[in-house]
């Protein structure tokens, strides 16, 4: 990888924010669902994020285009809630206010200050799929200071689609060397690669559950994995200049 | 105009940026300019964004597409240059300095502390013509921090094309009465009011030199014309909520 990137670009959700608690509060919040134990809801949210991850693999595999986040989100909580028997439980107003709810979340504890070091020095933008809307909300309940904001409904690709990320390129004028990739889904680092980019790993316990850690470990160019690894990727790129 | 917009939509360059000072500065350490009168420099710069404007609405009128707005301050800068009789003193490296020292700026002093507070409570974005690498630049070099950018290039239309507007307010998923323009710029405004959006007039020295600021004062929603404009609008749309 480049000693020196001039664009760092970094998948938001679940990489840089922490969804779990948000999407379990808002399943243990739902009046039909507060009767379930803790676990139960936690078990919804994990299973609601599988399920969203498949599906994007799906369509991507399938040549569809692109979906709106929402869209996505709704039909999966459909199939969780009818794969555990709670498909005629939950009404359709608690089921929007469960979709709307991953418009909202927080940040992990090192994205902030990591984010607000790294872009003095870097352009530093999100890569993300899903809506400018989501994407906008994220930003807001989060408080992370990014520079800009490219979502799947703003470039019409979405990822893992290479078109995606040499659009990004593009947009910041820079070579494929020239940019890093940072995210918590190998799926993502593996196309970044693919189209030339450098590849940060940012491990989160609630994310890749089905990866191999070793074997990502050695496709990526960098792996962190230790206590706020986003802390850590800003003392990489930037501790010999401040 | 509605007194609880959702999203405030930011004109970047002039508005929020105070470009003379970096363009008077890059024309006074060129080599070749560089034994002008000061009077001379700020002249060139000021004759530079008004013909950068002049193209903008010849090439509106025209029905011509998105240009890099790189291309277009060169162009006019050869014309500035031959209409001085410097077109011979400059050497072409020079102008591609001069052309990139648009990208690197300050912000007036009332613009930082602005959009700061504003966007603790409302989605602050920017919608300007040039492209996205421009505006990365411009946000970088002076500090502002908007959610998102949303460029020429990037939606694929020119300001004051009603297109561009509606687009920004198909991505916020908003009403263009639950959104506000905020610009130095009447003909901005203008468009922006055509499409039902709330409208603020912000006044800076360098700008809409050729306006009648008492016909705009009459047009526009909201005229700020007192010290520190932006920081009367912060005061104005989240004066009651802190």
């Amino acid at each position: 990888m480049t000693p020196k990137p001039k664009a760092l670009i970094f998948d938001l959700m679940g990489t840089c924010t922490n969804w779990h608690p948000s999407i379990q509060t808002a399943l243990s919040s739902t009046p039909s669902l507060a009767h379930l134990p803790t676990e139960t809801h936690s078990r919804l949210a994990s299973s609601w994020r599988e399920g969203f991850f498949r599906e994007i693999h799906r369509r991507f595999e399938a040549g569809l285009g692109t979906e709106s986040i929402d869209v996505t989100h709704r039909r999966v909580l459909d199939q969780v809630l009818d794969r555990e028997g709670l498909g005629g439980v939950v009404e359709e107003e608690e089921r929007g206010k469960l979709v709307n709810a991953w418009h909202f979340q927080g940040s992990w504890p090192d994205s902030i200050s990591a984010i607000s070091r790294l872009k003095k020095k870097y352009m530093v933008v999100v890569l993300a799929n899903g809506t400018t809307r989501l994407q906008l909300d994220l930003i807001q309940s989060s408080g992370l200071p990014f520079h800009a904001l490219f979502s799947s409904q703003l470039l019409g690709l979405t990822k893992p689609d290479p078109a995606m990320y040499r659009k990004a390129l593009e947009l910041l004028q820079v070579e494929p060397q020239e940019a890093v990739m940072v995210a918590a889904h190998a799926y993502d680092l593996r196309a970044a690669k693919g189209v030339g980019m450098g590849t940060v790993y940012i491990y989160r316990n609630t994310e890749d559950l089905d990866e191999d850690m070793e074997v990502v470990r050695r496709e990526v160019d960098v792996f962190l994995d230790g206590e706020g690894p986003l802390g850590q990727l800003a003392e990489l790129f930037c501790g010999d200049s401040e």
